[in-house]
């Protein structure tokens, strides 16, 4: 973690993302909306919860209610009626860690990189308002093994729904065409998420797999003239835990004329937060950067000031619903009998919705018995302060004190 | 059901019901919030749902977070944060339908009516806009049986909850007392609520028992000043499905000094919706009547027409919970297949803030993935339904129309 003496390194990149559907004010939180919602909350409450943009799911989506119903729709935004910026991710991290399969089995072909023409008009550009960062401090840990579920060959993966165990295969193409008829304003390039167990030489492996899929993912959203006017491609980072691995993925998917990057995760963010500087390094600076799944309050310091623009998390949904609660003194779980007679707001000073008019002493109530406003309401707390963190620190550092009110942040929370 | 020949009969009554937290246009749905809440719904979203007021429930709130807290917190308004109107029942029904007990015991001890003075200032005032109503016609039906599941005695009632299975004992006093506490705008006597399947000496012993039990409450209340200046109190007719019971508890409950009338349940609809106008007959004019656990749509017409004020029902969300979703053609239920690619509002032509921002193939998506959104949506759109519906019943009388409106309404209800 840099100390004070180390706040002259720059920090982090403030920007504006053009997207087809409105800006995005970067560094942004992007949140989670797996099956086309927010867990528990409507659409028409994501503008008073600073939600810019929402991330959702192509695995999910595909398997159900499939994108040929939400083709039929109208697209994803109509489909959940949301005109604002939506991602969809490229199904590669759900089918390794979701889809159940028997074994592993990977065949090896020659990669066949070709350079492909970029689309006349770019759907997705970045504006930055400063300029480009350098790197924060991580420790990096060993991650735990999660196995692998899913049949890799070079063509694609096959897999079992985790829903009911029904045969399904994605090839980058295939995921392509299902995020074209998802229709978001963001898709990403279908990657192969490795486990961090994997030794290097197989992610290694795994990775010039991935970068062959970014180019065939890339060129079949290419070929498509309107999805290509209508929404940009990110490909994704892979590598795993080893430095060197991330920074040859890094230059290797720059050559590529993707309209941003995605840096994925291997199911540890230990793996990644260490190396990300040097990953950022070789991207283009023009280009936005999306840190895949990882978006905790320490966590997004630590992103932005590596030169990320943009995150996306689960955990303040998930968290939400078993009554954890971020506040600026770090997270609280609000079943907890120490606020059943707290009369406050679940995070003092905070001018969410939920803080504006409901008391720790409620929220406590309704989990205690089990009613689902708890988990309603903790949830929208919870991203509210998640996008107003964010927002917070994009101001930071238009200000030119990104170091100070990371210090200033950072030093109250985790003191509960 | 009448028929258009009939329509000479009087149309049932509007009024302003005016208590310490603003006024209720009646007739009026009241939105059922048992443990301090509307399952999935923030009060933050009450007004545009048509939520003028709500009615939570002793035996819950006593039980978690207790009275003490609540008192604590302010009381229920404050608390829950809803500065409307709020009723809290008296637990009887609970205490008799959800209490686990170990059999019945009876003692009687002779009743001991006596007169008790009104306090200077009516909390709860019904100003009537319409001349009274009369009959509505409905065929009974016996009902089922349900079983006791408490030790009653002259004193009260003692119960294990059903939560912890831990003791506890509830008496006209100590229900009022907790009553008191929770600080709602209409409080109700403590009653004994009868299994549909009691013999009529029973329902009378227990009707005999109610009247004691409701002068004895009147008296606990009238005894408060302070509660007495805040809040008004209804006595609740009982009697079974025997409408000389009924009348005969109507008559003796009319001559006590309550603020309003409850018309108690048995556990069944069919036992009370058909006596509904002889009871009525015999309540004073000048003050609201409240139809304890029934407002479905069918029920509402004739409760109003018989002269019925306000109607609370949990339906709207347990049936929004699984499902179920109230239209103008009758209930359907949107998980169903047909809705999957149907892209109309939940109901053609409703307001609500659901129809005007979703399809039923989204809800159906959000309920066939098993998101929480799905319950809420459906949850809201339901309440919705019957606030609406209540209002456009109040506008038809005021309007002189309500035979037509409501042989339009019932014209097409049912029709899916």
């Amino acid at each position: 973690m840099p100390t004070q003496s180390e706040t002259c390194l720059p920090a982090g990149r403030a920007g504006i993302l053009r997207t087809p559907h409105g800006d995005i004010k970067t560094p942004a939180f992007v949140a989670v909306a797996t099956k086309a919602d927010i867990k528990g909350i409507d659409v028409r409450l994501f503008p008073e919860l600073g939600i810019q943009t929402i991330i959702s799911n192509t695995y999910h989506l595909y398997l159900s209610p499939g994108e040929q119903l939400i083709d039929k729709a109208g697209g994803l935004h109509k489909f959940m009626a949301f005109d604002g910026p939506i991602m969809t991710d490229s199904g590669g991290f759900q089918v390794f860690s979701l889809g159940e399969g028997f074994g592993k089995k990977v065949s090896k072909v020659q990669p066949e990189h070709e350079g492909l023409a970029k689309g006349s008009r770019a759907p997705v550009h970045l504006s930055l308002l400063q300029e480009p960062s350098v790197p924060a401090f991580y420790d990096s840990e060993l991650a735990t093994s999660h196995g692998k579920l899913a049949i890799v060959d070079e063509e694609g993966v096959s897999f079992t729904s985790h829903v009911d165990g029904s045969f399904h295969r994605f090839t980058p193409e295939r995921s392509i065409e299902i995020q074209h008829k998802l229709g978001a304003d963001i898709i990403y390039a279908f990657d192969e998420c490795t486990s961090p167990a994997a030794d290097k030489a197989y992610q290694k492996e795994a990775m010039d797999r991935t970068h062959r899929w970014a180019d065939r993912s890339l060129k079949a959203h290419r070929q498509n003239l309107a999805a290509n006017a209508a929404q940009g491609i990110y490909g994704i980072v892979q590598g795993g835990r080893y430095a060197d691995l991330r920074i040859e993925s890094a230059r290797t998917l720059a050559a590529m004329d993707f309209d941003g990057y995605g840096i994925g995760g291997s199911f540890s963010k230990q793996d990644i937060l260490g190396i990300l500087d040097k990953v950022n390094r070789e991207l283009p600076n023009d280009k936005p950067r999306h840190l895949l799944g990882i978006g905790e309050p320490e966590d997004i310091f630590i992103g932005v000031e590596a030169g990320i623009d943009t995150f996306d998390c689960v955990l303040p949904t998930r968290n939400g619903r078993t009554g954890g609660i971020y506040t600026t003194r770090g997270k609280v779980q609000i079943p907890n009998a120490e606020f059943r007679e707290d009369f406050g707001p679940l995070d003092e000073g905070c001018a969410c919705p939920v803080c504006l008019k409901h008391t720790r002493a409620y929220v406590h109530h309704l989990f205690r018995t089990h009613e689902m406003l708890g988990p309603i309401l903790a949830s929208m707390h919870n991203i509210f302060f998640l996008t107003n963190l964010v927002s917070q620190i994009r101001q930071s550092i238009l200000d030119g004190n990104f170091h100070a009110f990371r210090d200033t942040f950072l030093g109250s929370y985790g003191k509960v």
